[in-house]
């Protein structure tokens, strides 16, 4: 057995620093006279000091350089015991929501899916609101982390690909995680205020501003609404759909950006790929909605939102988009397994798995006229190593795997094709809604059995952690010492 | 622009042998007393003249050995030539249909698909159903070579990881194409004629027997009543069941079994984890009808028929299994997905795609301990080279993506999604019905759009060719000189 202290020292520090965390919703709930305030404070000692204990408890055997074993453990475990703690508020007072419902929930929003089992959401006291978005808004700056860090380190799903990208630092994986996380939280607080500042300019109350600023630059989205997003039709509409396209750009980019260098946004293969498919995508179901009989802006509107909105991973519905007919049911069904860039808060198969997959098809075609040529496929002018594309092969496969796996689980729960299969691929690829009348964009998550929500919560937990993070510790081969 | 004259000479001569086949329906309506005869003479005519024609014309120009843009030419030529030509007695005499339903089935056919938008099959002369059976069998035994000689030539979908096992031959494709045609219609012919006997045994009449023995051989599921297998429940179910999964057995092993080498058959990795899925998910699915109250041995006959013939994409039906409920349906979608072994005439995915997908995740999970150490995944205890896995990353991936686009496109036809998704699948994978009410099997085709069945026979034809046999020939770079 190997030295699970380092693990158990960084899961605990950040479990205390949740606990601290939840100091804020108590702030707020007492500002708005909410009798609910004790909650938080009690959740926050029984987090915070559980926590402490825990990091005290293994801080002897710290080292700043992790073994890929112990830098596994620590990307699922953070990921699996962070939910805990962060459902503790939902389970001591209001919603007084049952065990699974909470977990359900603080997964849902730690992994940035946004599907929810909670309704009434207007008669919930702010501070269990203002929890909610911020567990979404910690989940999407910690799965940069995640992703310009752990993954390129243990990798999976290709995103070995960026290593070179996370900046100069030591190779250590601990300083270089706090170093990354503290340049990244800049640019995304900066996104954050941008976003609420517009939302507040375009007349959403201070408070409902900030919720959906939390979530939309998560891309997260859990909203403070039943109707989501359709409170706020409208020039709203435009400033989310940009702040989640933006949300959903390399946040590498943002600290060069910052840094003063423009050329290395200009020039993201990503960036450029995941322009483009917003704007095809955009412009034919907008097409499509006008030649239905649409009016030009209200389609125009309603698309770049709704479909954004999938797109990226986020999950707002602003109307029932599944009553724009079977064409636009099955494209948003596709649209939600694409995803956003990697390396930013979306999720899903991303953006550069299908251009390497291209870039592939590529090379084999130009194969054809040269049999026993060598040609490997680029990525951004570079030859992409075979380990990356055995890593993408495996991600794109086990996806599907997965998809097909869960979907027939929640089949056996009773659930209808439509529902299983949306449902799944909406907490695999931590989209929120899924389709169907139950857990479409109208509906809400909380009529499932426990056992079907015990099901997606696993699926966003693996999607979140681009799967192979998760199911490398299910092996035996694994715990070998 | 490089020379076209071998393929127009060997799909002129494979256009005039379909001719020639037209005959032997033409003499079975003779012998049943149908004044539908003539038009099998008429079709044979064409046919044959045309196709020997184009024969002439090229003959000048043929060499032994084709570059690999005139063999990709001829795969896609020769499965887009012969529908066009099987259709040609469905439109001159009864059921008299319109063009694109003509085609639609023989496409469906000679991809050994089985969907069908015929219906009333009782009545339809019997030369007309013998002519839908045969272009399965034809289509299987083709397809066949084309696994074993043609796709591993071209590099598709992995497929060149079987290369070596195509028999000793001098490397020219034509000959070594005639040379393993020859040994394997041999075997297709033994298990057909065994088949027949079965079902004969087992009182099926004698022209049903042989149309269903044509068909189970092939895996592709065109029967002679409306109600498909539903006609023949009981004893027959078995031994339909039984060839099923014999002809989802790589070929090359009866033909080894043929020369008295039993060990390649029991040693083959792909047919073993073949019998593993299918008796894992016949367990699975028996125990839970019985479970739900149904009887045992009408439990385990029901899953062993309708999975067995979702799974090596045969696609007979003997019972509306939509009605087994959510969790039946949502596992027989997937189950499509899964499909039989290579170098059968089974489709979709294939085992031996999961086996590499498994044994790339097993090597990278092995690198988690020594981070620098290199692990190629290995199949049959043998490694597998860089090329292979990236041909079968492109093959699932492309899957995925031509599953989503075609599904897509069905939906803009105004199908909904489960007609959409299923019914992309169903044609991708060549199972035969989809799901749902109207496509799903107790369905059947003739309602769609037209445009519906272009799209359709479309995936038909790229999910038989392995998808990139067709793919490669849209792209500029292979027209390049």
């Amino acid at each position: 057995m190997f030295d699970l202290r380092p693990v158990g020292y960084v899961t605990g520090l950040l479990v205390a620093a949740l606990g601290a965390a939840m100091l804020l919703p108590m702030v707020v709930d007492m500002f708005y006279g909410n009798g609910h305030w004790p909650v938080f404070l009690e959740s926050a000692l029984i987090t915070a000091v559980t926590g402490g204990l825990a990091a005290l408890a293994c801080a002897n055997g710290v080292r700043a350089r992790l073994t890929i074993q112990q830098t596994f453990l620590l990307t699922t475990g953070v990921w699996l015991t962070l939910p805990v703690f962060g459902a503790i508020p939902f389970l001591l007072g209001e919603p007084e929501a049952r065990v699974v419902d909470a977990f359900f929930e603080a997964m849902s929003g730690l992994t940035t899916t946004g599907s929810t089992v909670f309704s009434g959401l207007e008669d919930l006291p702010e501070g269990v609101l203002l929890w909610r978005s911020m567990l979404q808004w910690f989940g999407g700056v910690g799965i940069i982390v995640v992703a310009m860090v752990f993954l390129p380190e243990l990798r999976v799903g290709g995103m070995q690909i960026f290593r070179s990208e996370s900046f100069d630092t030591d190779g250590k994986v601990l300083p270089r995680a706090a170093q990354i996380a503290a340049r990244i939280s800049v640019a995304y607080f900066i996104l954050t205020v941008a976003c609420y500042i517009a939302y507040f300019g375009l007349g959403l109350p201070s408070f409902h501003a900030a919720n959906h600023a939390l979530t939309t630059v998560a891309t997260g989205g859990f909203s403070t609404f039943d109707a989501s997003f359709g409170v706020f039709k409208g020039p709203p509409e435009y400033v989310a759909a940009l702040f989640m396209a933006l949300a959903s750009l390399p946040f590498v980019r943002y600290v060069q950006l910052m840094t003063g260098s423009t050329a290395p946004m200009l020039r993201d293969p990503q960036i450029r790929g995941f322009a483009q498919i917003v704007v095809v995508l955009v412009a034919v179901v907008t097409g499509y909605l006008i030649y239905n009989g649409t009016a030009a802006e209200t389609a125009f509107r309603e698309t770049l939102f709704n479909l954004t909105s999938i797109l990226t991973g986020t999950g707002y519905a602003s109307t029932d988009y599944q009553l724009w007919g079977p064409f636009a049911v099955t494209l948003f069904f596709f649209v939600g397994l694409i995803g956003g860039c990697a390396g930013s808060t979306s999720c899903s198969i991303k953006v550069f798995r299908y251009q390497l997959l291209f870039a592939t098809i590529r090379a084999q075609i130009r194969k054809i006229h040269a049999p026993h040529g060598i040609f490997t496929p680029r990525y951004d002018g570079r030859p992409v190593s075979e380990d990356v594309l055995n890593s993408v092969m495996v991600f794109v496969a086990a996806f599907v795997v997965s998809l097909g796996v869960l979907s027939v689980l929640l089949g056996a729960t009773g659930l209808d094709l439509i529902t299983s299969l949306s449902g799944a691929a909406a907490a695999l690829a931590n989209i929120g809604p899924g389709l169907g009348p139950e857990i479409g964009p109208a509906g809400n998550f909380a009529g499932l059995s426990d056992t079907a929500k015990w099901l997606l919560a696993a699926g966003m937990l693996i999607g979140r952690l681009e799967l192979m993070a998760v199911f490398a510790i299910l092996t035996t081969n694994f715990w070998r010492a």
